[in-house]
C-alpha cells in the first residue's frame, strides 16, 4: 500500500493499536517497577503526587475540546468526559478519587493541590498536552485521548500489581482506578468512530496517528522524569517534592 | 524584611543571581560529564541535536516577546535578539551556528532540522517556554530571560572542558559560543534593568523571581531528560533518536 493512498477504517486502527504496542508507558520501566511491588513508598508518593497534576489538568482538557465541538451532540458526548472527571456533586469524580489516593499514600492534601514540589518535566509534559487540544485540529484533539485504548490493561496490572506489593495500599485507596475501566471505554468507542470516520484523507489519518504518538510520548516522558529523579539517588531538580 | 515589602532593586538581583546559584544547569550532573570529557561522541551528538531545538525556538520566543512590547525603543532593543540569533544574511546567526556544531558532530543537518528523534522531554521544555512568554506579563517574559546572567560562566566552562575533552570537537565546532560572551551580557543588561525597574510591587518582584526559576528548571529538565535517555543504557524513548 503507497504512502498516499487512504487506509481503510479498519487498517487505520490496526495502526493505531500498533502505535500502543509500541509507545504505551505499559512498557515503560517505572511502570514495571511499580506495579511489581518494587517502588519505596516515597517513590509511591513521588508517582502519585506527579500525577495529580495530569488527573487535574484533564478537565481543562477536556473544556479545550469541548469548546471547539461543532455540534450539541458532539459537546454532550465530551461533556461526560468532564462529569467523569469532576463528578456530579454526589459521586466524586476522577480527580476527588486520585486525592483519595494521595491521601491513602499520607500525602498532605493542601501541598499536593498546591501543585509545588512538581517535577518541571510533569508540568511541561501535562500543559504540553492541555496546549495541544487547543491548537491543532479537532481531529487531532480528538484522536490524542486514544490512549484510552490500551488503559484497562494498564489500570488491571497496576491494580493487581499494586495491591500484591504494597501493604501500604488498599483497594479503597485505589478506587480511582475501578470506574475508569468502564468510563474508558466508552470514550474510547466514541472517540475511535469519530477519528475513523472524520479522517477523510490519507494526510489526515496520519495526522491521527502522530496525535496518538504525541500523547504516549507525553505519558512515557512522565515516567522518564520520575524514574531518573526518584529511581537512582541524586537526581531531584531543585525545588521539586523530596521525600 | 516581610514577605510582602517591596525590595530595593539591588536586593532583588541579589536574590536573582541567588536563584541561580542554586538551579542553574551549570549543577546538572550531564553538565558535569558534558564539560568533563566523560561523555561519549553520541552522547554529545545527542546533546547537539536535542538542544538544536532550543536554539531554533529562540526567535519564536523572541518575537511572541518583541510583539508584545509597548514601545519602538524596547522593541528595538529586543529585535536585536532576533538579529544574533537569525543573523543578518551576511554573518550568521546562532542558529546557524549550532548547525555548524551538529555537523561537526556528524549529524545529518536535513535530520537535526527536522526535529524527528527530539526528545519528547526536550519539546515539552522548550515549548513551554515560548508558550511561558506568550501567556504570561511582559515583566515575567522579560525576566524568563535572565538565565543569560549566568551564561557566560557555563559557556566558558563548556567550551574549554569540550576542547580539552574530546578529540572530536575543535574550536570551529564550538563557535556558536563566542559570540554569545559578548551578546548575552547586552542582553542581561537591558533584561535585568527592566525587571527591576518595571517590579513595582512586591508581589511582582516573587514574580520576576519565579519566572526566573521556571526558566532555570525547563533548562535543567532538558538535561535530565538527556541524562535519563542517554546515560544509562536502555532508556530511550520510543521514537527518539538513537546512536
Amino acid at each position: 500500500m503507497s504512502e498516499t493512498e487512504l487506509l481503510a477504517p479498519d487498517e487505520l486502527e490496526r495502526r493505531l493499536r500498533a502505535i500502543g504496542d509500541e509507545r504505551y508507558h505499559i512498557h515503560h520501566p517505572f511502570h514495571h517497577l511499580l506495579h511489581g511491588g518494587r517502588l519505596t513508598k516515597p517513590q509511591v508518593q513521588a508517582w502519585a503526587l506527579n500525577r495529580y497534576y495530569y488527573q487535574a489538568s484533564i478537565p481543562a482538557k477536556d473544556a479545550a475540546v469541548l469548546g471547539r465541538l461543532p455540534t450539541p451532540e458532539l459537546r454532550r458526548e465530551w461533556r461526560r468526559r468532564i462529569v467523569d472527571h469532576d463528578g456530579d456533586g454526589t459521586k466524586p469524580g476522577g480527580v476527588e478519587r486520585w486525592l483519595k489516593l494521595t491521601d491513602g499514600l499520607g500525602l498532605d492534601r493542601d501541598y499536593v493541590v498546591s501543585l509545588r514540589g512538581l517535577l518541571p518535566g510533569t508540568r511541561h509534559a501535562v500543559d504540553a498536552y492541555v496546549n495541544f487540544v487547543k491548537y491543532r485540529s479537532v481531529l487531532e484533539a480528538v484522536a490524542s485521548s486514544l490512549t484510552e485504548m490500551f488503559s484497562p490493561d494498564i489500570i488491571s496490572q497496576r491494580v493487581s500489581g499494586m495491591l500484591r506489593g504494597y501493604d501500604f495500599v488498599s483497594a479503597e485507596t485505589l478506587a480511582y482506578f475501578t470506574p475508569r475501566l468502564t468510563q474508558a471505554p466508552q470514550d474510547v468507542e466514541f472517540a475511535l468512530g469519530y477519528v475513523k470516520r472524520e479522517a477523510r484523507t490519507r494526510e489526515e489519518q496520519e495526522q491521527v496517528m502522530d496525535a496518538l504518538r504525541f500523547k504516549c510520548d507525553l505519558l512515557w516522558a512522565q515516567l522518564d522524569a520520575l524514574h531518573y529523579a526518584y529511581v537512582e539517588p541524586g537526581n531531584i531538580p531543585p525545588g521539586a517534592w523530596r521525600p
